[in-house]
């Protein structure tokens, strides 16, 4: 079979309901408001070149580039659906700042010219690779959207001299980078300027990664970047979960434009490992806020859960990757996962803050410690911040949010690959899909695809969903639902061919396999591809003492400010007040007090102040 | 009503059973064991005051004095029962070592006097009158078994210079200690010797403390070493737990011996704080390795759980002066509870090695991280120590288990109270008290009680056990068991006076308040006073997956190794292999797989090598 193709989101207009509410709020607020932050914390003068010793201007950070690059590479994907004067403008002056600050020898890099210029590319952990990278997707996608090569053609410069250094020289202090970032970027590159120059360095630091001497130190620290075995050799997840998953991403990346068949096997046990043993019911990963990282399997504490932002949108890049090139739609049910739930509460509903950890447990009583008796002692956060000291995680959101009908679809010259639903018209090849649907409300999709009469359309069935019901416009259509690892197999009989899809969406309760420790016992409420959480605000008992009764009634409310149903539950707590600390389970008289169980998207959490929130409950 | 005053351990012959055991290992085992690896050290070659900068003795601790001083008071202890000549010379060199090297002002301290001379009660928290307070109890203990009174009055010349410098003067760098520990061994001195000086110190401390402005910085450190608030203000425990309780021992000491109506108030109120909201159910206290401290209420942890062995002993001394105030079996339901339990586990059976920290639940699985990816992450402790770098707890357990008949009864002319059951024989005020049990293998209990005619017996109904019956050798005898707080009242009606209890001891399944977090929807199992665990070494299933059945069968085998019964329940875990990580709850065919749980007792996890344990169970 011939490669799919990822059909990329400037040939699809995301045209209402959910995701489209969440791309105006994006375009409209919250790039300004990263924008903002970023001006306030200096992160734009550093572009200037102005810092020095004693100068009234912050002292720029070595991963500053990275974090307007991806502001950068938001605004470019902003630009390709519509003109912003103002976006333009400022976008068009960091670019130029670039241009203007660039060495004779191609050379770019904030901090290791102003602050330690005698120091460039010596310390494998300062990031000027990852910056780098992070800059060229800014330049593809800048040049996607206006036209304009000169940031291309800037970095283009850069990218020469890191060859000459690394790969012909071989002078440079380390081999590869400490931060994975720059390979994905290059194979990105070189699939819009097919120069094999690129893909070819993208495949040297992929092939030199793990072949150094782990006792080497600090440029080959081993695990925690992924540099512990050479990459084919890899088959479980591990170490800092970004980069982690921008290495995965990359590799998956090289499998699809070289056909390699041993990292193609590496990307599909690790994803296998991440999917099966690593991952949240959120789609968080990195599970622990020591080294950002991927632990041992089942090793998913609720609480104390780190799931960075950053990691859940960097698993949904692999994962949509590996979607191109396995056709099993456990790929794009993890996309889902992730866009639902992991990813998208990592921005408050205003557009505005951002949490860098998205725990799945809240209890405000452990935050009443006196710090200073409990010395030390970490504490998850609560409430969104509008910017972080190392801020990766706001623009990474703005990118992936105005860049998210990258995952819709896939398609190669037989096949239509259908990845996720909303409503969109897509046009690419001749021929025009459009869907409507008011999911994740319900389950019902319509889906009009013309021009593509003797191809086969592949829709997903959500691996959430028990049922689904498909009607054709050709009454006489073979279908072939759930052939194909997932997908619904649909011949496009005709030119102008609908098709309704009707996913039964109802309130699941699920459960965690037995060997997660932290969710023993417990299960978690989920609609279609949404989480569901509880927050102590609407409850006046302790979260973690309820049992939800999974036999028991429940209310389905529409809630506009989530664009999602909310449920109320019932339950019980026990009745032991009264009782003391310990009490013998069979003194314990009267029936356990029934209690209502307010239930909004995980998502949505953290938005009407500080509270508890709890996604896995007790049951009964 | 007069004072209840305690029957000291000299008065009370441990005649079988199983303390017998732990005594008589403790005696031939453990002391020796401890002397040897303190001697391995270098803290007995300390008291020999060699060393100074590049000497080839290993650099004194500031805390090695009272790490000797409690292995000195613990041999006391045992000198007092038998003579062994071995433990008395060795004892003998190092009091006679204190005497030589003690300043001509009385001042003694190693640290203080070959490392830095020249800071001398300058820092609160380099813990001088902390072991003064130690070789004070050290050297009443040495007094009571030997007759010896040098020792006594070795320490009597450094007591009257630390009320110089402290009372008189005001010249020490700080007023009150950072780590209590002297008040309670002060009034213990004034007991002994009636003269009010050491009671007037004592008292110094404990009412100084809290008084400093908590803004001054290191000496009053505020919260974790209770200085945030006059003592008789506090009302919940605080801070360092070991340091809490040892204050909290201190007041109820102070209590008693002035009647002070406040101290007494808050003592009550603390203990109830403890016994109501911060304690394990094995009676460990100071739940977080942050401070090995108390935290808020209800915040009790399994897993990482400290509950450091010193702590559960310095519960157990504040509950044991805390059943002298108040006429209430609930004290000595926490003494009982702590010394099957959380202080037991603290030492290996073979009676040579010591948890520091004491989890309540191990997962081995969480121990294979790497390290050099989950950089700092603390994981607890699996296996017991011989010694620790911070050794206090080895002979913290040698005198208390020595001493442990301090816990067993207290009177005065009119009033007998039994408080512990186990095979004894006590001799004191002309009468003759014997008991015979097998507790805690099962609840019967022989009392024979000669020369009390006239005065009234209480013997303690255990908090767990649900009914007792009562035979006396007077069928006519008017029992009132249970009126007075959790004793039975039986008044003494013959000079020979028998009386027999059948307690009911049946494996009970224990619920902790819905308020604890941890143990939200599980039960622990209990027999009589003894708590019980799993350990994964007997199953081959993940512990936490387990439900145990709570109506089902059950074996109960006598286990000679542990004195104690082991038992075996029904169980289930979930029926989900193949299921992934995580499935809808309806979708689970099958019925849950049966599995057998083995129970053995709390006291003796972890001596068959590192394995899983769990205390708290899921239950069906």
């Amino acid at each position: 079979m011939e490669d799919l193709q990822k059909i990329s989101f400037d040939k699809i207009e995301i045209t209402g309901g959910f995701w489209k509410r969440r791309q105006e709020i994006n375009r409209n607020t919250t790039i300004f408001s990263v924008e903002n932050r970023f001006r306030d914390t200096g992160r734009f003068e550093a572009f200037k070149f102005n810092w020095k010793e004693g100068a009234d201007v912050p002292k720029p950070h070595f991963f500053w580039d990275s974090d307007i690059a991806k502001w950068l590479e938001s605004v470019a994907c902003i630009l390709q659906r519509e003109k912003d004067e103002s976006l333009y403008r400022d976008a068009r002056e960091v670019i130029d700042d670039i241009a203007a600050h660039q060495d004779e020898n191609g050379y770019f890099n904030i901090y290791h010219t102003v602050v330690e210029p005698d120091n460039r590319f010596k310390d494998r952990d300062h990031h000027e690779l990852y910056c780098l990278g992070h800059l060229i997707e800014a330049a593809v996608a800048w040049f996607n959207a206006t036209g304009e090569s000169d940031f291309l053609e800037t970095l283009d410069r850069y990218i020469d001299y890191v060859i000459r250094v690394f790969v012909v020289e071989r002078s440079a202090g380390f081999v590869t980078p400490g931060h994975e970032e720059i390979e994905l970027a290059l194979i990105k590159l070189y699939r819009l300027k097919k120069d094999k120059k690129y893909l070819d360095l993208a495949m040297f630091f992929l092939n030199e990664r793990g072949k150094c001497d782990p006792t080497l130190g600090n440029w080959a620290r081993g695990m925690y970047n992924q540099s512990h075995l050479p990459v084919r050799e890899q088959r479980t997840a591990e170490g800092h979960s970004v980069r982690a998953c921008y290495l995965y991403s990359a590799m998956a990346d090289a499998a699809l434009e070289t056909g390699d068949e041993e990292l193609l096997e590496a990307c599909k046990a690790i994803f296998d490992d991440i999917a099966d043993k690593k991952m949240y019911i959120t789609g968080g990963v990195g599970s622990s806020h020591h080294g950002e990282a991927f632990t041992v399997p089942y090793d998913l504490p609720n609480a104390t859960a780190y799931a960075e932002t950053c990691a859940a949108i960097s698993l949904a890049m692999f994962a949509g990757r590996m979607q191109l090139l396995e056709r099993d739609a456990k790929y794009a049910d993890v996309v889902e996962r992730v866009i639902y739930n992991g990813m998208l509460s990592g921005i408050s509903l205003d557009g505005k803050s951002f949490f860098y950890e998205n725990p799945l447990e809240i209890r405000l009583q452990d935050r009443t410690k006196d710090v200073s008796v409990n010395d030390g002692e970490r504490l998850p956060i609560t409430q969104r911040l509008e910017v972080f000291w190392c801020s990766c995680c706001p623009p990474n959101v703005t990118r992936f949010i105005a860049s998210i009908g990258d995952y819709l679809m896939s398609a190669n010259d037989d096949e239509i690959y259908l990845h996720q639903f909303m409503p969109y018209t897509a046009a690419f090849d001749g021929m025009k899909i459009t869907m409507e649907t008011e999911y994740p409300v319900n389950g019902n999709v319509k889906i009009r695809v013309r021009g593509a009469k003797g191809k086969t359309l592949f829709v997903r069935i959500p691996g959430w969903c028990g049922t689904a019901g498909f009607t054709t416009s050709r009454p006489d259509c073979d279908l072939h639902p759930g052939e194909a690892k997932g997908y619904a197999k649909l011949p496009v009989a005709e030119d102008d061919f609908t098709l309704d899809v009707d996913m039964q969406m109802e309130p699941l309760w699920i459960a965690a396999n037995h060997n997660v420790a932290a969710d023993a016992g417990k299960v978690a409420l989920t609609y279609g591809p949404l989480v569901y959480c509880a927050e102590g605000i609407d409850h006046d008992f302790p979260l973690f003492a309820a049992k939800v009764d999974l036999r028991g009634s429940y209310t389905k409310t529409f809630a506009p400010e989530y664009d999602a149903p909310v449920f109320v539950f019932t339950g019980s707590i026990p009745a032991d007040d009264g009782k003391g600390l310990y009490y013998n389970v069979a003194d314990l008289n009267g029936e356990p007090k029934p209690v209502n169980l307010r239930f909004i998207p995980y998502f949505a959490f953290a938005n009407r102040g500080e509270s508890d929130m709890q996604v896995w409950f007790l049951c009964q």
